[in-house]
């Protein structure tokens, strides 16, 4: 196995204009006034394979949220706060402006960039319904659904990805993908004949696939239709279901792309979810039923096999970093930079043997790198470790039986004056949540606040979320659920998520606490009256730095909180690791 | 003064009949199945005037939320969960069930009961359009607006109130009425030529009125139209205006409500809300443009001196419930009552020589009591206080500076065990709130669970809201936020709430700890990068019983923060007692 995580600089700004001006000459045959360049795949992902990298290709931009328009004249890369010094870095400011958004709407750049009647191209595979709304409501343009221009002038494209799918053995699953479609097919039967879904999430986990089609995720690029029947249609290269034919069984088939018409003209009213579906794939129905994808919460309640094979997995992955962090405390040669913490921790993961691909690329933030939210090092932006300062590194690894996803703050020599008041703060967020319990009915939106409680106090926040739903053996976003202050699905028994309040002192360190839970039935209180209550079961089991705990900050019970947690650590993964990294792990794990 | 609460049991069963069989015969005249009898008047308020008290007199049933269905064969009485022991006592079983509201709704309970065809009369002033909007809903009946029943039958009805409006002090208010007749007309503006609200403390706070046609509210009982031009129709017996004659001046007009159908009709565009308008106003509206009440917000955002004025208001009533407070522990009778606390506790209040009224019926809730969240005792419930055990008492004052209310659980002798487990379980819920910052846009949904925490983590919890908004020598309770689950009212500068967790276990003993507090600007931080906060400010000093407090359970900053909360009642109220009262006051600060 190579090494994972690539630290190349990819793109160039050089490489634009006479790219740029193709894609113009383009336009102009068509007569296009405008044409969007999202990043984007038909599946709306998260990753999307080099094929669809068009917004990279297209501008250098290779920020994972982002789209470009490019107009005869003018041309704009949009990204949101995260970004705005990326895409400067990245792009040839000579041919790119840079609009911060959704501060700056795209309906009303449009509305103000165009002339009356302006044409405003789009592939309508890349765009759902939800998104180009607002379009729709500019008088004085036209969106035109066209062929990919980007495809029609990259002449040296790769292919899309066609590795074969593999079964996902039920023993992890938990349950045959026939019960599944059953359950799916009736919920479906509510309300329409099938249901359309080009989430390749929902189409490995209804059918207890995996793929390997891109990185990160192992997932099958593929659209499902579920009938009624419970009998499924898989839409994508059919090659790529081969090897599973007989996993799949007879009620499972698979239909090329270009098939899809033809099948969806002869079905009655079909549901679509309008925030994922692509247009074009909305317009191929005959009868359109909006509604909301059905596999979306059956898939966050995970079953207990489920449960067990990430518990599993997240114990690997705690031996693995904990040898890491040893090594970081007592191993890092002098002037060890934030790629050698990648590459450290990577092999620290592939060492168990049972790594099938890193999480997400590994986040190392050392100094100030650390306060940038959403920093990924590259060779450009390399820095040496501190030698008294703050790390922060969020990591995650794909194990056949689960996922993971931690982060851990840690201290490097003599730590920066408030820094270790900081992380206490960050830390008292973390244990609020751990030891919440809650009653049914409860959503992320009310139990955000817990979290950031004691951040609020003193006047300080984290600008993102608390906490996103995670798969098993599958994304490590993952839907409906959150820990938001916008998020009103009710967590449920099985649902997966993380915990993971931060704070960023720009210029300064970031610190940042991620562990995963299950929500799960609390043990009851015991007493007569007392109500069925809901809580986080922990599956992160890796030390918390308590160098950086000022335990005067410290409640009795969250001291008792984190002296249990550690006892906990050692004694399930102190099995795990011998010698000096025991040895280690035994001093990070005493009591406060 | 003669004493404001009675205690007396003002209704009795065995009056229903006659008055149900006299209602039949209306209804048989009228070809009616079924009439809607609801605690209602046409202001949709908390309190009802005694002719109003339709309810009452017809069922026996004193509730204070609830409504009656009579059919010619059958009669019903609804109530929620809080109410269900006492509509059973209060009400002839022979004649009237019992249906648990809203678990069975109405429009349900009404398609089983009636025949295809079956015509409901209801009283259009006594009922809004979203309540009605259900029953329009059920195919196999008919809705028929009717002159109201119970008014034809109820030969001894009282009069309507007829109390003399007064002006209530430009000094207390903070802006002339110009100035919020303005404001409203503007808002009025964007939608619509005028806005009828009904609410008769919205008319109050717009004309900086106050009156005396209800007890414990001290409003006008009136409607008004606020034009687009600011000026305002105020809909009343014009009589009751005549001493504020001057105060209103010529912008403000009288008009009867005979005269209000005219009105209307010549009106444009009219705003009204359909969660608070009768349904006879909505239809008496030739253009009506549904919309939120425009006086809610700005009624809801205090002045500066009205924060002054409920400041000082809350200064004396805090020393009117530390002279209760002393008294209880140390000169209460033998053999006391829950009657005599409340007694008492009035005494005291009234000794102000401030007291306009007391704000709502005194909660004196001793041993198993104190479990029954809406407990009012009265001569059959009275209870004497045990020897050993725990008081809930709940209370507020209407000042002419302010409106205060109050609740805190005392220690009497020796506490049954898990008491003060228990209510220390509940003041961290109060510490929580009391010290939590939040940035701009935090509604009282995503604060609700921080006072919640501590009890959810025992699988305790308690079944109301944890504060509702609280207006200034006007309604007790007061829209529109509120810190609940489901409130999405974006918290604002000057915006007063209860914070009033509690914990009740049933046949034993309840407590409720309660302060008011006004939302306002926290200190800044002072990093570089913190973030504005707001807070809740204080405005209620009364000490916290400490003999329930167990103080290993809480933190530091919890401890620091009750003796800083106790630091701050002996200097601010410590000056306003004297003699006994004020050495147990400097008992009861002592730090813990």
């Amino acid at each position: 196995m190579t090494q994972l995580q690539s630290f190349d600089v990819a793109t160039s700004p050089e490489t634009a204009a006479p790219r740029v001006a193709a894609l113009r000459g383009w336009m102009e045959a068509r007569d296009l006034d405008a044409f969007l360049v999202p990043r984007a795949d038909r599946f709306q992902g998260e990753y999307v394979a080099p094929c669809d990298e068009r917004l990279a290709w297209l501008t250098g931009f290779t920020g994972s949220a982002g789209f470009a328009v490019i107009l005869r004249d003018r041309a704009a890369v949009f990204t949101d706060g995260r970004y705005t010094v990326q895409v400067r870095a990245q792009t040839d400011a000579a041919l790119f402006e840079t609009v911060l958004w959704p501060d700056t709407k795209l309906a009303d750049w449009l509305r103000e960039a165009l002339p009356d009647g302006g044409r405003v191209g789009f592939d309508p595979w890349l765009h759902t319904p939800k998104e180009l709304e607002p379009l729709a409501a500019v008088s004085n343009i036209e969106t035109v659904p066209v062929p990919n221009g980007v495809d029609a002038v990259w002449t040296d494209r790769p292919a899309p990805p066609a590795a074969p799918a593999r079964a996902w053995p039920e023993r992890l699953a938990g349950r045959p993908h026939a019960e599944k479609r059953r359950e799916i097919a009736d919920a479906v039967a509510r309300k329409a004949r099938a249901f359309v879904t080009t989430q390749p999430d929902a189409v490995c986990w209804l059918l207890n696939l995996r793929g390997a089609d891109i990185a990160r995720t192992p997932i099958v690029q593929a659209a499902a239709i579920v009938h009624a029947d419970a009998s499924v249609d898989v839409v994508c290269d059919p090659a790529k279901l081969a090897p599973v034919a007989e996993h799949l069984g007879a009620d499972v088939r698979a239909v090329a792309w270009d098939d899809l018409p033809a099948l969806l003209a002869g079905l009655g009213p079909t549901g679509y979810d309008p925030a994922t579906c692509p247009v074009a794939l909305r317009d191929l129905i005959p009868e359109p039923v909006a509604m909301a994808d059905p596999v979306a919460l059956p898939k966050a309640r995970k079953t207990a096999a489920e449960i067990a094979g990430t518990t599993e997995a997240h114990l690997r992955d705690a031996a693995a970093m904990c040898r890491f962090l040893r090594w970081l405390d007592e191993d890092r040669p002098e002037g060890a930079t934030e790629i050698d913490v990648v590459h450290a921790l990577e092999g620290f993961r592939r060492e168990t043997d049972a790594l099938h691909d890193i999480a997400f690329e590994t986040i190392a933030g050392s100094g100030p790198n650390g306060a940038i939210v959403h920093y990924r090092v590259n060779e450009d932006t390399d820095r040496a470790l501190d030698r008294d300062g703050v790390l922060l590194v969020d990591s995650g690894g794909q194990y056949e039986d689960g996922t993971t996803d931690v982060t851990r703050t840690i201290a490097l020599g003599t730590l920066p004056a408030e820094a270790a008041h900081d992380a206490t703060r960050v830390l008292q967020g973390l244990i609020a949540l751990s030891r919440a319990r809650f009653p049914h009915g409860v959503a992320g939106c009310h139990l955000d606040a817990l979290a950031r409680a004691p951040l609020w106090a003193e006047g300080r926040d984290y600008g993102h979320g608390t906490g996103h739903g995670v798969g098993v053996f599958l994304g490590v976003h993952e839907g409906p659920a959150r820990i938001s202050r916008v998020s009103d699905v009710p967590l449920e028994d099985g649902m997966i998520l993380s915990i993971e309040p931060g704070y960023y002192r720009e210029g300064h360190y970031g610190i940042r606490l991620e562990n995963l839970a299950v929500v799960r039935p609390a043990p009851e209180g015991g007493r007569e009256g007392d109500r069925p209550m809901l809580r986080f079961e922990c599956l992160t089991w890796v030390p918390l730095d308590r160098r950086l705990v000022v335990a005067d900050l410290l409640g009795p019970e969250e001291r008792a909180w984190l002296d249990g947690y550690h006892a906990e650590v050692l004694a399930k993964v102190g099995p795990r690791v011998d010698g000096a990294d025991r040895a280690w792990l035994e001093r990070a794990c005493a009591p406060l």
